[in-house]
């Protein structure tokens, strides 16, 4: 579809960028159900939806270290090679992320930040249809990265028990050996309730489908929870001197995701638009009038995955408010980060990321602030702080500086 | 109640563990109404609610600069200059924790990450029985810092339709302008979905009641929001070495915010214990046998305020793990941090502190990675994206990059 961005209507613009999010709602009765049953049985509610859910009959949930050798062996070569690079990768992204404690001294006071790791962290990696070691990596390495002592993953097995190979000697590259086949809503209670097998997290990350979705918001009171999942997207800002077979291919790759994935390509350029139509993609073409215009109509969209394929493409990030993660040029292909780059695929859509960060070290460390005075420091920020206490009606408050410094 | 930490039942631990948190639940089928009348009727749905539960008539709910003026003339020069004061240690520590973009090159490849600013955020304060003007610079100086653009307040008012002079006072100190008189349910409802006269934001932040916390969960679809608030809480590790005067003038403050505040000293010295006790302060105090033990209770229990008063804090600090905001040695109270040391009061409770972070810079901005490949540097991670994509199955993503490189 080809439209004029300066001549839609203004329901076609709030449908295109009211894209589709993850239907939570709609699914949510059936899941309390799932989760409340786990969160009271236990593995024997987690063997009868694994049973109903994967067909597959579990004794033991969680993998051993027999299957973690038999994938590697089964894996090949070129894969196990790639995944390892792609874990360098990941790694050395992730390590510039994060900024360590810090302090500084005013007079008699001394106030800082110091950083920890969370505890426990439950990695879920979709499964069914399709297998994602990409998502191990994106997962667990940044938890890694931040010092988390205990990264579980869950993962649906196959219809014969096992899990996918290429996932499991993803996990065993990235350092992980508590893996546990179990998938769905079922999964997400385990993680954040416990079960005899599954031993319970505190934070649960990881994308997956609706389902998985909605178990994650209902766990939100007793776990920590990462960003909503919803349908994958990219929107690309082009000129007339992005190659139009490149962005072909990019909205192409774009739409094989999911039926609800969103590819929309914003031009400049007439020629490029045509050019790009007559490929017959699955995706939206606009042509704005101005780069400005493309620019702003992005900034409203805040896309999962943006790619600025024009003649100066740091020009135009400049002017780039939101986005999940940005690939410049015409080499840059969003396959680069969801694979291999070092960047986490792990990102905010649905317009999310207006908001919201990808997943990074911070979603796996805690900031904590620190302050130590003496009681010289102390009487010299006295004043402020008795009148304030005081002006909220905290009597005890301001009690418990004054009885330090009389 | 004093109590031996190595002699308490599972029972009576888990008792002090699981204290108490947001009851959401409950209200959470009334306010859902609440929430879904405003999305659906707007400014007189605000205006009922506002008349039945602040028992306000209310025509315009933006606060005039007329009203600002005469705020500023009715608070005593010394609360303003406390105000002065607190603004400007807030402002100085919150600048600290931002880590700006970074970016490095890799071959022909550079990667790295840019720092944008919320376009938008809502702030809620408290009001009713107390003000909190305190509240108001915790929440919107750290926006300001981040670079937030639009900065909304909102809060309840009072009988006859004004917002507290002290509380509009901090507002413009802060340098907030955009200020509404609506409290509740009603005022998320209000931020997150918009109305005639208060435009929606992108995040909503901020403590408030039960209600409160429970439409932020609500409305959680639509807009991002902070950490859940509950109940404030303190939690002291002590030696010989503390004073217990002091101790006991920590635990009475923490005791005179709310009934279900918590406030628990742990200490290694028995006489300590006996002499918090004997001044009858509200609050539990247990018995250690050891610091080792004192810190990994501290560590589960996970405070939102932890006081270390012990003969070398520091060395104590090094083994926490989790805490919301640490305050070290004997003139630390937590009174220096809820109004003036510069860290946030803003603090995950009821156990939170073992994955979240208090408020902060991070809460304002998003993290947005950025890539950009030149031919040769795509062609040398070729192998790895494609073999990646090819056992996931992706072959459009294998494609985007073969295309490219042939």
């Amino acid at each position: 579809m080809l439209f004029n961005l300066n001549e839609l209507s203004k329901s076609e613009y709030d449908k295109i960028i009211n894209r589709s999010k993850a239907k939570i709602k709609k699914v949510t009765p059936g899941v309390e159900k799932i989760v409340e049953d786990v969160r009271k049985r236990g593995d024997s509610a987690l063997r009868e939806y694994t049973k109903k859910f994967d067909r597959a009959d579990i004794s033991d949930f969680r993998v051993s270290n027999e299957e973690f050798k038999e994938a590697r062996q089964s894996v090949g070569a070129e894969v196990v090679e790639a995944l390892k690079n792609a874990k360098k990768n990941i790694e050395h992204f992730h390590k510039r992320q994060l900024k360590g404690g810090w302090s500084y001294k005013k007079g008699g006071a001394k106030l800082g930040q110091i950083v920890r790791p969370l505890e426990s962290v439950g990695c879920y990696v979709p499964g069914g249809r399709a297998s994602y070691p990409s998502t191990v990596l994106m997962a667990t390495v940044p938890a890694m990265v931040a010092g988390v002592k205990r990264i579980a993953v869950t993962t649906p097995p196959q219809k014969d028990g096992k899990v996918n190979s290429t996932v499991l000697t993803a996990c065993d590259i990235a350092g992980v050996d508590e893996v546990y086949r179990v998938g769905g809503a079922q999964a997400i209670a385990a993680l954040a309730f416990g079960t005899d097998s599954i031993p319970k997290v505190h934070k649960i990350i990881g994308p997956g489908n609706v389902y998985v979705t909605a178990a994650k918001r209902l766990v939100s009171d007793e776990v920590a929870i990462d960003l909503p999942a919803g349908p994958s997207e990219v929107l690309i800002i082009a000129d007339g001197s992005a190659n139009p077979e490149f962005v072909a291919l990019d909205l192409a790759a774009q739409a094989e995701h999911d039926p609800d994935a969103c590819a929309v390509l914003v031009t400049t350029s007439k020629e490029l638009a045509t050019a790009v139509k007559n490929k017959k993609i699955n995706g939206i073409i606009l042509v704005a009038n101005s780069i400005e215009d493309a620019i702003s109509f992005s900034n409203e969209y805040a896309p999962e995955h943006l790619q600025i394929m024009t003649e100066n493409p740091g020009k135009v990030l400049k002017k780039i408010k939101n986005a999940g993660s940005v690939f410049l040029g015409n080499y840059t292909p969003v396959a680069c980060g969801d694979y291999a780059s070092g960047t986490n695929h792990i990102l905010p859509t649905g317009g999310f990321a207006r908001v919201y960060s990808g997943l990074g070290i911070f979603d796996f460390v805690k900031f904590i602030s620190v302050q130590e005075f003496d009681k010289t420091a102390l009487r010299r920020l006295s004043r402020t702080i008795i009148a304030l206490a005081e002006a909220e009606g905290l009597e005890a408050h301001a009690k418990s500086v004054k009885g330090r410094i009389k």
